[in-house]
This record gives structure tokens, C-alpha cells and sequence, in this order.
């Protein structure tokens, strides 16, 4: 079989392929957004793709409506492809945190900045990878030390730049730089292992800026933010599924795949891919060379920041769970494979422990509740649901599993927080839903947020009733292949052209989701002796997109029932953790200490969990005590 | 032309060349000691071997009374070769500072040892690469940092030892180690750039021990000892000319050939093969794995060092003199090209200046001239003469050229301090030459400390006269094909059958190089406004061997004219002092110190130098004044 072209027409990118790569591969390599979320497997059949000309095999389930599942499908030879708007991912308009309106170092919560040292205004510009231009003196009898001296002696005088490191190749090129610019120079320096390294050294003025990027390795998707580091600016962001959801949805699946003979080398492969292509989209994007890009954070699960690194993530599923590492971790981008400038800080944020990833520091920064005297929880919605209580003086945080559930994972029209989604959702008073897209257009499908809405309206309106129960002759509601169902969008306003629904067991695992994240926070603050009332804040941050509806996450029991007001959305603060950190030192340092600070309970060996759990399995909870202002208002009693 | 194997019949080796190449180069292939000094190029003509069996091509002037030379012969075919008594180098008995009597932290010049702090006995064993059992305390659920933690906390509760860094390789590894040792590991670390590396992580008890390379790369020859760091004993010493010879003899041809196109590549690469043949050759004779080999520390002009680093070193040679780096550079041994631990440390010994290098940092250690309140002056008699005097408050150095005449180079007879080399020379009171042979047996030629003899029982004797012109009618002088020639050995008694003699052009030579040693070091003591009675002793270090005749020196005014008892010898202070750095931090410190305080007086630009220069060329010098002793002795006036 020899290599066939893929072309995609609309998108006017085209791509070979090598033999037994799929229409998927291709649209992944070309960067069109084709959509797919069970990791190519034709289970989600979202990956459906026209094939416009040229022979394609397709397998036996590949087949639908006219239209085939580009994950089945591999072409024959040179074949042109359509996508349809309704497979699109639109990547771009993935929630990615950009939207948050990152301006030139005002890009932070309120809370965040609050937590800077007053003197030092909103944010001190101080990025963990900068560019320094030095007008050198040039060399005579009496001023003839070596030119790595001359070097360092400048950075010394003009910034007070001390323990300096030169990499070898940059030594080899010293000589040649300085004379070919005259003695202008201008060094690229990263803050790494507690002092400077120069990255690079380039004769003159140059121009560009420096860029970095400030990643988020979810389990599920991966963000990237590209940032002027010069102008504390975000050019851009990109997200994309994980690649290594074809070897298994969830942590654990991944860690199992990990043991296999090559398997780690496979993940590790598949997230770098994820990432470098993300990374060589948004250059390309924003005219930006790689070898511009000095400087990257990283923030994830332990898991995900394992694969990445290559370090084996066995011991994390075992007892007594034990991670290779999660001290903040600096290297060079080549030593961990990512395609930036070779000599490019690469940091990785630091965690706590097998279960408490680099991803929730980067919470604890983004929400900056670690820089107050008040008290406040930080709850993550994620496939993995952690909670953090503290302030400055102490943190405490505990995980526990949710499954992909508000990311869209798991659930028959669930999806990520991208264009064509459901986020915004009410029942109307003659029983019939309205909704708000993404984007605008008719509903591909619902996200978190839409989801939490839903379930909410579907409580207040008794469609549900309080153990999540359909009503068998509520409005909406019928009986579907699989048992009852609520239908969103009639076939008639979808773009798909199929009614978009709620299944029983959709709702049953959204129950689930939302009553380990519960049960985690709930229980985390019984074990520290507190109620919910002594919490000043609760800080919620997940893949929800730009909303959240607040007061319907608690009517779900998803949250605590405190007034609205104390409760801040804070989105993706895995990826503006690291990018404030990516543009400050001093944050960088804070990450350090969070982590360090942070104490893990472990909840899973606590008898008192599964008690908490199944409590609260129902709307918004068994215990209308806990959930006091709700059961009021839907006029509920234990 | 296929590849040809060559064998060398008594020392059992066998190699294939490459075409094009020649005999020099299968023996240096096949480690096989046939002596060179001229880089291959036919005029040395100590490389003559017989051809026993096989063709090959042999260049116009390349044949000599039955044998070849290898340098001029190139096999065609496959062919047996059978090398000389007289043509060996007898490598391993080059005199390489191991015959000192190196034992266990015992190995380092009294004055040295006097500089180290009293309380810390005679020498504190903290070499710079080492290896630690650890006995990990296995993880539980209580205690469940993560593996790099465990390794990081038992380092410091064992040893102190903080500010540790792990590469991502050595990360990689850890979970597999820790457990397949069942938390009995031995760490090999490394001190580096203020701080620690953990070169490698082995699971139990390993039981070879740390071993270390001391290296000193001279312009002509280069010396590697090889070190068990536990121990603090040198297992053996090789040396080996530098293979850059090829591409010329002193430091300025190099310089003027990196220039060319790959030039400064073919450099890098001639030294880093004859460091790397010899670190080989000594770890398979001691039954070391290279892998074992966690540090080496080199030593050497900054011009060898620049080279070894793959530095250009053109702005060494032009105005105003500056050097790439002179600080003292930790790398590892793989960015290097040094064939031991990948990761092993290689540390560079800091240097002054252009003409100042690492290799003078060393001999002041090696002579701890820098550790006491005696003001003191250090001589290098080598290809490059270098002067410092100076004590616990200041250094200052100098450097002038002298050529290689006391190595051997550019003397008729002359040759290394190796096995069948006149060490030592006496004029009988008949007027014939007594001799000692290194090794016993016949003369092969006459080493440093024999030529130093030779010239002061000349004078004494009165075959020479002040400048050094031979008495046409003096006993053993005879008129050869190049004029005036003394008769050493006679033909009967040398080992090639040839009579040893000491040509009126050697004379020339060795004056010039006496000279320039003296005045350097007159010069600079005159310009620090010293007399030479303040100086309370003046060190010698150079490539002598293990001998050389103080008073003699003293005669022929290569140095001072102060009581003999003032002056000590301390052979190869290069790689002594790479060697004390690699056994003790603390010295590696100093180095620093040293190279930072030593200050560097530029003499070429003085305009008295060469006054003083031709001033020394006689013997002992024009004015009487200066050698008031040796005057006296020898019935001299000025």
C-alpha cells in the first residue's frame, strides 16, 4: 500500500499518510478539528467525515447516514474529505482560559492578585524565561578578561544576575556572537535550579519577543496558551483531545497501558504529540519561530506530568501510592521532547502527592488562597475531583475520583466546552427547555455546564425528583432504547439532525460525578473540624468553559450550600497557574511552597467516605440540614 | 584499497585501517607505544619498525637501513610488523607523577599539605565525584513522598548534602532501582556547579569503587591518571603524545589550524581521541568499567582546554589576548566527548588568562604556594615557561615562550622522560660522559633532566664556554654533518647502534629556552620590585620525570641563584593538582580562588624582556652579580 494523500477540502489542508493510518490520524495531523472523544475506537461516532472523491476501506460499523466515522475509515488512495460543521471540534474556540481577557499582566483573579505583596502592584513582571539585550565593552589590554566573563560580568552590573550557568554549545558560539554583533548582544536567560542558565546568545538587537507557553496536561483535553513573555500578553491558546485517549479514558486505564512492554514510551509519544502540535499550531499561528519560544510551564495531574517526563506511573495505583516525583522540576525542553527552543526551560509545576497533581498548585495559585488570612476551599471538577482548604497559613487536599462526567465524558451528548455546545439551560414554565450555544447555531451537544443546568432545572421543575429519577409522564420525557430519557433539542433544531437527550443513565452518572466531588470537600472539611460557615470562599475551578451557573451547582448538591456571592468560578486555573507562573518568578517560588505547605488527606482508606458518597447521591443531598437554603426554595424536607 | 589489518607480532595486537591511513596509526589504533615526536611527518624518525610480512607503500625518504618508517608507510594489503626496542615509548613508564609515591591522601607535596587546614589532617578525602550506599526506609502509607524525596531526604540526613540535582534519565530510572534493590541503592554523585548531581542510581550495594580520571593536556604530551576515589589511591597513569602534534607542535600552529575549515573540529577531535585511548587503555589494564569512571578534572594551557571544549581559540593569538572561558567549568562527560560515565563529571581547572592556564592554577595548588604567609615563586619549565610568585595574599604570573627544548622537542637526541632516556649526566674527570638510564639499559636518547646535566657539566668542565660554544678541541667533540657535535654515547653503547651526540643548534636551543624561563622570572620579580633573597622558595614544576638536579639547573641559569635547599621540584604539578581537585573539594575551591586572585602580567609588551632575554643567553647569565655562586664555583667574572 503506498502513501495516500488526504485532503480536506474546506479547510484547504492536505496530509499523506502512511499505511493503516485512519481519516482520523489525517485530520489530527492536517489540525482540523475533527471531533472524537472515545480515542478512535467507533464508539462515540462523532468522527463522522463525507468522503467527497477517491477509495477508502471503511470497517463494518464505519458506516452511517451516508456519511462514514473517520476513525473506521482508511483511505485506498488519494482521497478529498469533507468535515460538517457538526464534527468539528473548532478547537480554537475551545475554552481555554484565553477568553478570560489576559491582558498585559492584569491577566489574574482579583484573589491571585490580591495575594502579591502590596508594593509590588497587580503583577511584577519577572518571567522564568526573558530576553536581555547588553551593549558589551569591547575588549582592550587593560579590560581583557574572557568573553564568557565579559559576559557575565554585564549581566551582573545591569540586573544583578549572579550564579549563572553557560551550556557548552553556548560557550562554543560566544566568540563568533560578540564580534559579529559589535558587542551588542542579546541573551536568553530562564531562572532554573535557583539560578540563570543562558539559553541562547544572538548577535545584536533582535527584535522578536520572547514567547513561552503555559500548558495544561489533562487527562482528557490539553490547553496551551501562547504568551509574549516580553509584554506579559496571551497571542493565543489551542486545546486538543488527548491523544493518549486511545489507550483509555481515565488515569487508571493509562497507568495499566503503562506497564504494557513499550506502553509508556506509546503514552508518552501520544501527550508530546498532543502538545508539540498544539505548540507548532499556535507559532505558526501568531508568526512565532520556535526557537523564540525559551520558556514553558507545565501543570497536571501526577499522572499526566509522569507520562510526560517518562517516568513510570505504576507505583501510583499501588499501595501506598507513590509518585517518581513532584518537586518542581526544571529541564531543557529537549530533554523532555518538547519542540520549543532546544535549550528552553521546561518546568514542570510541582504537586503534592500521587493523587494531588501539579494541576491543583496551579489552582491554588489562580485562585491566590494561599496569600490570605482567609479561610477558603477550592474545589477542582474534574475527572479527578480535589479539594483544597486553607489560607496562608496551611493547606490540606484530598482527591477523589469523579470520572469525566462534567467534561462531557460518559454522558450520550456530552462535550467539552466548545462551539456547538449546550452551556446554558432552563426549563420554561409550559415544560419545554431553552438553551444557549457556544458560539451561536444549532446545539451539537451539551457541556458541564449545561449539564449542571440541566439537572438543576429538571430538579425545580419535578421532571426529576430527588434521587434523579425521570418522571414517567413529565414533560419531555419518554421512553428511549435504553429506558427513560429527557429530550433537550427535537431532531429538527439539533446539527446533527438527531434529538439530543438526557438518558436515566446519563443522569446516573452525572449523580455519581457530582457526589464524589461532594463527598470529597465535605468530608474533607468534617476531618478538619470545620463547617461550611467558617469558609469565607469557595473557589471552583474545572473545564466548564467561561460559566458556570453558581447557584444551580448547589442546587445540585454539586457545591455547598453557601450563599452564591462567597462561591468565585475560576475556570481552567491549571493553565493560568502556570502561565503566572511562566510570567513571574516570584509566583513560581509561591508554587513551590504551596506544594510543599500542602498536606494530602487520603479519603479513600477513610471509613466515612463512602457514607458521605452515597449520601450524597441525591438532588441535592439526603440530608436537607446540609443543604438548607435549597431544600427551601424547592420547598424539600429530609 | 580494502581495509588492511596490521599486526604487531610481539605485542600480539591487530588492527584494520582505513586506507590512506599509515603504521602510526595502527600502532596508536592498536595502542601499541612506537615513539613520534614529530606528528607523523618523517623527521623525527624514531618511528622506524620492520615489515615482516605483507606489502606495503613506503614513501621516498621512508626507508632506513632495512626498516621503515611507520609514519611513512601505509600497508596494501595485510602485514605483519615487528617495532624496535629503540622505537618504543615505553607509555606506561612515561614519567607521569604516579612514581611519586602517590598513596592514600598521601600523595601531595609536603608545602601542599602544609597549605590544607591543620585541623583537617593531612588531607580531607571529599572527592568530587563519589558513590553512597543507601539504605532507604521503604515507603508506607505514612510516609509516602515520592521516590526522588526519599533519595533527596536520606541525602541530607546522611550526609548534609543539599541542593541536589537529578537529570530526567537518572528520574527515569529511579522506581525501578529503588524497588529491584529493595530500597538498598547506591547513588553516585558528583559536585557541580555549587551544588550535587546524582550521576547515576544502581540498585543494592555496589561493590567496584568510584573511580576518576586526572587528566593533563599538555601542547606535546598528555598525562592521565587514572584514581580509586574511595580509596584516594592512583591505580595508574598512561600518557600519550598529543595526537594534535599533527597539525603542529606549539600552541600557535594549533591556533593558526582551528582557523581553517574544520580545523578546530579535527582538533577537538585528535585530543579527544588521545585522551580517550589512554582513559581507555588504563581502565581495561585495571579492570575498570568506563561506566565507573565518575569524574575527571583537566588540566592545561587555556589553549588545550579551549580545544578540548571544542572553543575557538583565535582571539587567544590577536590583540588584546582573550579567551572563550578561563572559570572553572563543570560539565558532563558526554557534552565533553570524554568516553567514561556519560554523566560523570568533567571539570575544567580554571585558568588566568590566554597565556595562563588551568594548568598553572594546578602546579600552585600542587605546590600550595597559595595556603602560606612565605612569599614563594613557582617555575614551569614547559613548552610555554610560566612564573608566579606570590602567597596567601596575592599571585601574580607571567608567561613566555621557551619551545619545547626541555621536553625533548627540537633536540637532536632529545626525547621524553620515558624508559631508555638519560636522565642524568656526569662529566668524568677524563673528560667522558657518565650516565644514568630510566628504566636501566641502553640509551635510547636524553630527557630534560639529562640535557640540564649535560649543559652544566659542559660548562664545568669546559667543553663549553659561556655561550655555550663547544671546544673545537674539547674531549668528545668531533665536527658532523651539521658542524659542532658533542659525543654523549658512543654508537656501541646506545640502543639504536647510533651515537647519542648534543649539537651545537641543541645547545642553541636549550639556551633559548633557559633564556626565556629566566627571564620571565627575573622580570617579574623586578617588576614586583623583589630581589630574589625575599623569594623564600622557588617551586619547579615540568615534564623532568621524577629528577632533576637542582644545583645543575641552578649552574646553567635556568633558575635563581639561591641555596639549592630553597628550591623544590614538584614534576608534573598539572596533573597533581587535577589530581588533588579530584580527591577533595575543598582544593577544587581553592582553584577557583587561585585563578581569580592570580593577577597576570603581560611581559611581551614590557620592553625590558628583552633585555633580560638576551642577558640569559649565556651560561650562566652576562652578569656575574645575578649568580654570585655559580661564578664563584666556576672561577667566573662578568
Amino acid at each position: 500500500m503506498t502513501p495516500a494523500t488526504v485532503t480536506f477540502q474546506s479547510d484547504a489542508r492536505a496530509v499523506t499518510l502512511d499505511a493503516g493510518q485512519t481519516l482520523l490520524d489525517a485530520a489530527f495531523a492536517a489540525r482540523v478539528p475533527l471531533n472524537s472523544v472515545c480515542g478512535g475506537r467507533g464508539i462515540c461516532q462523532r468522527c463522522r467525515v463525507q468522503v467527497l472523491a477517491g477509495p477508502v476501506h471503511v470497517e463494518a460499523t464505519g458506516r452511517l447516514d451516508g456519511q462514514v466515522l473517520a476513525c473506521l475509515t482508511r483511505p485506498a488512495g488519494d482521497v478529498v474529505v469533507e468535515v460538517p460543521e457538526a464534527s468539528r471540534i473548532e478547537g480554537e474556540q475551545i475554552l481555554t482560559g484565553a477568553e478570560r481577557g489576559l491582558g498585559p499582566f492584569l491577566s489574574i483573579p482579583e484573589e491571585a492578585a490580591a495575594a502579591l505583596p502590596a508594593t509590588a502592584g497587580l503583577f511584577v513582571p519577572s518571567p522564568l524565561a526573558f530576553r536581555l539585550p547588553l551593549d558589551l565593552p569591547p575588549p582592550t589590554l587593560h579590560d581583557n578578561i574572557s568573553d564568557e566573563q565579559r559576559l557575565t560580568r554585564e549581566l551582573r552590573r545591569r540586573r544583578n544576575i549572579r550564579d549563572v550557568r553557560i551550556p557548552i554549545e553556548v560557550l562554543r558560539a560566544l566568540p563568533g556572537v560578540m564580534r559579529a554583533g559589535e558587542w551588542n548582544v542579546t541573551a536568553a536567560l530562564a531562572r532554573a535550579n535557583g539560578g540563570y542558565e543562558v539559553i541562547d546568545l544572538a548577535a545584536g538587537v533582535t527584535a522578536p519577543p520572547a514567547c513561552g507557553v503555559a500548558i495544561d496536561v489533562g487527562t482528557t483535553t490539553i490547553v496551551v496558551h501562547l504568551l509574549n513573555l516580553d509584554a506579559g500578553t496571551t497571542l493565543g491558546a489551542a486545546a486538543a483531545l488527548n491523544r493518549q485517549i486511545t489507550f483509555g479514558e481515565d488515569v487508571i486505564s493509562r497507568i495499566i497501558h503503562a506497564g504494557e512492554p513499550e506502553g509508556l514510551e506509546r503514552l508518552r509519544a501520544a501527550v508530546l504529540d498532543t502538545v508539540n502540535l498544539l505548540i507548532g499550531g499556535l507559532a505558526k499561528d501568531h508568526g512565532v519561530a520556535r526557537d523564540q519560544i525559551l520558556g514553558a510551564v507545565c501543570a497536571g495531574n501526577t499522572t499526566m506530568l509522569h507520562l510526560l517526563l517518562g517516568f513510570s506511573p505504576a507505583e501510583i495505583r499501588r499501595e501506598p501510592y507513590i509518585p517518581v516525583a513532584t518537586t518542581p522540576l526544571s529541564y531543557r525542553a529537549a530533554d523532555v521532547g518538547l519542540r520549543i527552543h532546544p535549550r528552553a526551560l521546561a518546568a514542570m509545576m510541582p504537586g503534592v502527592s500521587s493523587y494531588v497533581g501539579g494541576d491543583i498548585t496551579a489552582d491554588v495559585l489562580a485562585a491566590g488562597m494561599d496569600g490570605t488570612e482567609e479561610l477558603s476551599m477550592l474545589i477542582d471538577v474534574g475527572t479527578n475531583g480535589e479539594t483544597v482548604v486553607g489560607n496562608r497559613d496551611f493547606l490540606v487536599c484530598c482527591a477523589c475520583s469523579a470520572g469525566p462526567a462534567f467534561e462531557g465524558g460518559g454522558i450520550t451528548w456530552g462535550m467539552r466546552a466548545a462551539k456547538g455546545a449546550i452551556q446554558r439551560v432552563e426549563i420554561r414554565p409550559d415544560g419545554t427547555p431553552a438553551w444557549t450555544v457556544i458560539g451561536g447555531g444549532r446545539p451539537r451537544g451539551i457541556c458541564g455546564s449545561g449539564l449542571v443546568d440541566l439537572l438543576a432545572e429538571l430538579l425545580r421543575a419535578g421532571v426529576i425528583d430527588r434521587a434523579g429519577r425521570l418522571a414517567a409522564d413529565g414533560p419531555g420525557v419518554r421512553v428511549g432504547a435504553d429506558g427513560p430519557e429527557f429530550v433537550v433539542v427535537p431532531a429538527a433544531k439539533s446539527a446533527a439532525g438527531r434529538d439530543i437527550t438526557l438518558t436515566a443513565a446519563d443522569i446516573e452518572n452525572l449523580l455519581r460525578a457530582k457526589a464524589a466531588v461532594y463527598a470529597g470537600a465535605a468530608l474533607l472539611a468534617r476531618r478538619l473540624g470545620l463547617s461550611i460557615h467558617e469558609i469565607r470562599r469557595i473557589y471552583v475551578a474545572g473545564g466548564f468553559g467561561t460559566y458556570l451557573d453558581i447557584g444551580k451547582a448547589i442546587r445540585i448538591g454539586l457545591l455547598p450550600d453557601v450563599p452564591p456571592e462567597r462561591v468565585t468560578f475560576i475556570g481552567n486555573g491549571s493553565v493560568t497557574g502556570a502561565k503566572m507562573a511562566l510570567l513571574s518568578y516570584e509566583v513560581w517560588r509561591r508554587a513551590a511552597e504551596v506544594a510543599q505547605k500542602m498536606t494530602y488527606r487520603e479519603l479513600s482508606t477513610d471509613t466515612a467516605f463512602m457514607e458521605e458518597y452515597v449520601s450524597a447521591m441525591f438532588l441535592p443531598h439526603t440530608d436537607c440540614a446540609r443543604f438548607p437554603r435549597v431544600c427551601a426554595e424547592l420547598g424539600m424536607q429530609s
